[in-house]
């Protein structure tokens, strides 16, 4: 059987789809939107990783589709429910739940998508079973951490340091645990676990700043979409906080002010574009980027996995690094 | 030892200072609404529930304490989250958490309170964990599923078959559980868990009957406070869904009128006592709970566990049927 990651892939949109399809009961208010959401799609990066972090070790992914749905069906719970903390009407284009519905029943329904995963976790045996919570439970509390940190950091001051903190939290942390779930899984030996998941973290970091970078300096024909959101919305992330720290005291004020206006314009972005390029903030995002992505990288080769495997674990991270959208 | 109910309370709150001193962290804004939340009080129903359920069996009700407290910690991340949905600014009259702090932080501090009794599960034995945990999913999402009924509830018509599921959900198949949990930490066979669950379940909506009529037909001076609330916040409890079964025409009307103002004074309250007593809703409330009552008792008695236990068990739930307030 070829386990490339294309069959993986379509592997994991199979068993999305069928378990989707098993999420009915009554009321059907509560249950509708589990679907729903499962099946508003997305690249499946998390349960891909639970699969490769299997296949890695020379396990069959099969036994590791349950944990790999759980995985996505936990984070399909986190966006619900930040869907309705962040006021976000769309979400793929489509209405979020709490617009779909209300706030109560996203509320709801997030509880029960969430109970539903740990549903699936208890169909390992039970030895797997314990090691597989002991790292869900503190994985899905370090993300509530994460998105709490999110929130507060909008009203908050924020430097670097605690904003690298917070995306570590919010994301990097559970792509980790993915694919520790999968080596795991597949009997790994708890030093190649451990590296796994320094792996996924660090790459989990370099890739949530790459997605900062795009959202800046992405170019329009090939992101899809006009660069300058995180401007619009007065994100802090890291381009803002580089530039920031390194900025003339005109130029912080400058940059404060346009960040406290709910304007929306090309001006707007064009001002804060032009002092991120004055101090160079591109740069810097570069430097710890790749700071991360080898520190992941060496974490990788660090494991005693099947090396033709590990490699073409680094080179699937290395396109999602080089990613234009 | 002696393990009276006195003892065991007394064990469990310490417990529940202990624990809630433990649940720090960062961001703060996340961790301090859980032992807030914790220590508001309460009767402790639940994971008091727990204990007698191991102590029947002759287990040491010690072993039974994390599980009690993963179910008290449990049920207080549904009040969080159920606050939010129906508004409630006060719970044992202090501020709730949405009102204290704001929604969002009540959302994710509930989904954090969740994973934490996930997390108290998982100091059992890997056997006993796997037990536990596929009643507890179970038991969750039920009272999800009552949550949501009672939610539409409030908007679409019910009958009394309807209402009786909903109380099933929403509020006794928790109790139940507690009860099983108990039974199943103690390594009791799959009959008396079952008969206890029983028990548990058949009390739990002949206790929910209890609060419709107290909060009817509760004396002020013992009831601590005017009765009538339920009334006036037009909720349809089964007095008001058998009298609306029985009533003529006229006294229909007159009933969805009146539970359709938002007014709320002693003459609604009045003109609504005097329907539920014309068409005897108070009696047929009694004969419906000591229905469930003596189902519950029933159950109780086919468990073979200490024979004096159940005693004090049953003389335990009469206490709660007969109290008046």
């Amino acid at each position: 059987m070829n386990h490339s990651i294309a069959n993986m892939r379509s592997l994991l949109e199979d068993e999305i789809t069928r378990y989707s399809s098993t999420l009915k009961g009554t009321p059907n208010e509560l249950y509708e939107p589990l679907s729903y959401m499962l099946l508003l799609g997305g690249k499946r990066l998390r349960p891909l990783l639970v699969l490769l972090g299997c296949d890695l070790f020379d396990e069959n992914p099969d036994k590791a589709l349950k944990a790999a749905l759980a995985m996505e069906v936990f984070h399909n719970f986190t966006l619900i429910h930040d869907d309705i903390m962040d006021n976000a009407p769309l979400r793929r284009n489509k209405e979020t739940v709490f617009k779909k519905w209300n706030s109560n029943i996203a509320i709801l329904s997030g509880d029960a998508l969430m109970i539903k995963a740990y549903e699936l976790l208890t169909l390992y045996d039970k030895e797997t079973l314990h090691d597989l919570l002991i790292l869900f439970n503190k994985t899905a509390l370090e993300v509530c951490e994460g998105q709490q940190l999110d929130m507060n950091y909008e009203t908050l001051p924020a430097a670097i340091p605690e904003y690298l903190k917070m995306i570590e939290l919010k994301t990097a942390v559970l792509l980790a645990a993915c694919l520790k779930t999968g080596a795991l899984i597949a009997g790994a030996s708890s030093d190649n676990q451990e590296n796994l998941y320094s792996f996924g973290k660090n790459i989990g970091i370099a890739f949530q700043l790459k997605d900062d970078l795009l959202d800046a300096f992405g170019e329009p024909e090939k992101f899809g979409k006009m660069p300058g959101g995180d401007i619009i919305a007065n994100k802090k992330t890291f381009l803002y906080l580089r530039a920031f720290e390194a900025a003339s005291q005109e130029d912080k004020m400058q940059l404060e002010q346009l960040y406290s206006s709910a304007q929306a314009n090309e001006s707007k972005v064009e001002k804060v574009m032009n002092i991120f390029m004055k101090y160079k903030a591109k740069e810097a995002l570069e430097t710890e980027m790749e700071k991360y992505f080898s520190e992941g990288k060496a974490a990788l080769l660090r494991t005693s996995g099947n090396s033709e495997k590990i490699k073409s674990l680094l080179s699937f991270a290395e396109d999602l690094m080089n990613r234009e959208v």
